[in-house]
């Protein structure tokens, strides 16, 4: 059994480094305190005897040697980089979960037959360089290295200059090692197992996202002499477009169809000046892939009539579409037999959030485990997860990691 | 008569001062930019014989003598300031169509029975310092001259360090000069006029407004794995109020409800993060007092209700109000019966926005006039009014000085 209050510890110390206002993490992708913690990882693994080798986006992979080290690893990790005022365990607990399992087999005097590699990968979050998992990605081939090298954060600085300045420009190929099999645990990030009082999730895929930068360009006008009927105002359209995903969102019985309109600017905002001009994105999720080509139509369709509506010219461009995965079925039913082995209430569920496991699962035999976090907040400082359920996570990933590493 | 293109060309040398750059004007209130524009004026009037006189919140009082300088003054003029890449005819031409009157006067050697005052208000737009149209309220008596000077601008300047720093702290006591009346000349700012081929509107009044603050507290979670029915979205609750608000205005046959929603902030936007909490303006107008309560009533019901559909906790501020004003009906008459004698098609009207005049109609018998400006466009460096528009208001104002003047 792996060591729950050995990982809380190991948790802790690593929410130290880049600590926020609110007792969370503020550790943006590849800033001095992103290194510091990837620094501090290390030095833990390289006290097991792991091997550090940095890819050319700085991916880290930690291996621990097998019995037969000529067969392809399995590979278990997520994410050290926060977002900003972040919380404590998004991506860390993936990450340090896997090298307390790590712990667990040097306690027991364990080798797998397989090669075990433990992933750091580099900017999930994509809150400093977007999009987000993009170095996941780049290992999976759905972005070239030379893109993703040149993705610039706000100041302009390139994730490339980023790499060279906290050291972590590897010179590994990216798309290497080859991985066997990969398994990532992460929070929840939603209510659904806490609602339901189960403390593992068996992750079988993730929903469909699609993402959209929006303009509206109506005309600026003053607010008291304009009449109504002369307006071309261009928040209204927005708030009409808003509403109406709203309402058919909320309309799905399913509850699947998830929309989310998480960033909105008038341009030269003023109290008494009715908005000329409005910039706005769109996140749209579906589980399923039709479905979410049918949402994507229907905001299509609220945009052009919201757009008529209010005499307003509208551009919209979509910016990036992960489709909807479904993890393999080998993992899954190993994070499954883990659970019901250890006698937890699971269930099995698609994730709702983008997770490096998205692009892995191109190049290799994927699945996920989920653990509940409190009131399903994340990305916010008061993001939590409690002791047990971390330790009941690592428990099941060490498990199921093991059974794939030996077979 | 006036001279129209005397008008003009000083219309254009004080555009020159604070150009912005689309050819509009950049004079915010008690900057360099408006001082150096309220010093030409200052030379301009000083050569002919005018007397200046300035009141502890800066306000002008540039005076022509008259043959009874024992009786009140007949005041004219408007402000010099701009909104932000504002326009070069809004306030500036109230105030120059007064120097042109007091030239042609001086043309045709003529000394009224009263003296004049061409008035330069202080900060009307109210775009530096808040609320607009702050020191004709102060002369008023609407506002205390101490919580005047203490107003500060974004970067804490207050408006009497604004003041000191210009040269503009002046020592007359506030509401000094009782005026016998007050006449202001304004582009109209909105289209009715343009689109009803009239050349002047003799304004009887302004119609009512109130300004709200208004925060959305919801519950900011990840766009991905929260449901539709566990969201708290600020966002959502926003776009409610704003469609709601908005459709109810569209409906009004009348067309005298207007609502504007002209500022909206997301707090911590990002683009996968569901809005936590939202500030809002609200700007409601009506030209009746009653409607104007009503409108505010049903503002609040339908902020109530989308707090209640979106689960979003809110906090509704009235941080303004000016109720209706309706001018004096000497001085209304005196602008119809100048632009009926000049042969212009005009119409009575209500002015849209508010003006120096809103404030000065409570101590002194006060009207306006309007032209039109195109495409009813103001607030934008694109506002235009036309040479022959502007000389046609001047020479309505001067008539209707003289009328006032003599009587
Ligand atoms: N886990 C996570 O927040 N990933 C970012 C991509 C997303 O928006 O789902
Ligand atoms: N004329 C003008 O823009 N005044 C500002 C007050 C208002 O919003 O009406």
């Amino acid at each position: 059994s792996i060591d729950g209050q050995r990982l809380w510890s190991s948790l802790m110390t690593m929410a130290e480094i880049g600590p926020s206002p609110n007792g969370g993490s503020h550790r943006l992708a590849l800033t001095a305190e992103d290194a510091a913690g990837r620094r501090l990882l290390i030095e833990w693994c390289q006290t097991l005897g792991c091997t550090l080798r940095v890819d050319r986006v700085g991916n880290l992979f930690l291996r621990r040697a097998g019995k037969r080290d000529d067969l392809d690893p399995i590979g278990i990790g997520s994410h050290l980089d926060t977002q900003p005022k972040g919380g404590r365990f998004d991506g860390v607990l993936g990450v340090l979960a896997g090298l307390e399992a790590f712990r667990t087999l040097d306690d027991h005097g364990i080798v797998t037959e397989r090669p075990l590699e433990l992933v750091v990968w580099t900017n999930e979050e994509g809150s400093r360089f977007a999009p987000a998992m993009v170095a996941s990605g780049t290992y999976a081939g759905a972005f070239s290295v030379e893109s993703t090298l040149a993705r610039r954060d706000r100041d302009g600085v390139t994730l490339g200059e980023a790499l060279a300045v906290t050291g972590f420009a590897g010179d590994m190929a990216v798309g290497e090692p080859r991985l066997a099999g990969f398994l990532e645990l992460h929070i929840e990030q939603g209510p659904i197992l806490e609602e339901n009082h189960e403390a593992i999730g068996v992750v079988t895929g993730v929903q469909g996202m699609r993402w959209f930068d929006v303009i509206l360009h109506g005309q600026s006008s003053h607010a008291g002499p304009t009449p109504m009927r002369y307006r071309r105002d261009a928040l209204a359209a927005a708030a009409r477009l808003i509403d109406r995903l709203q309402g058919h969102a909320l309309a799905d019985p399913s509850g699947d169809t998830k929309v989310t309109c998480g960033t909105l600017e008038i341009d030269a905002a003023s109290r008494n000046v009715v908005p000329g001009e409005v910039h706005l994105s769109i996140d749209l999720r579906h589980v399923d892939e039709g479905e979410l080509d049918a949402l994507e139509a229907r905001f299509e369709r609220e945009l052009a009539a919201a757009s008529e509506a209010f005499g307003v010219a509208t551009h919209s461009e979509r910016i990036w579409a992960s489709p909807v995965v479904s993890f393999d079925s080998g993992c899954i039913d190993a994070v499954e037999r883990a659970a019901k082995t250890r006698g937890v209430p699971y269930r099995r569920m698609m994730s709702g959030a983008g997770h490096d496991a998205v692009y892995v699962a191109r190049v290799a035999p994927t699945a996920m485990i989920f653990i509940p976090c409190r009131d399903g907040i994340s990305h916010n400082e008061a993001e939590y997860a409690s002791p047990e359920h971390c330790a009941l996570g690592a428990q099941v990933l060490c498990d199921a990691m093991l059974e794939r590493a030996n077979t």
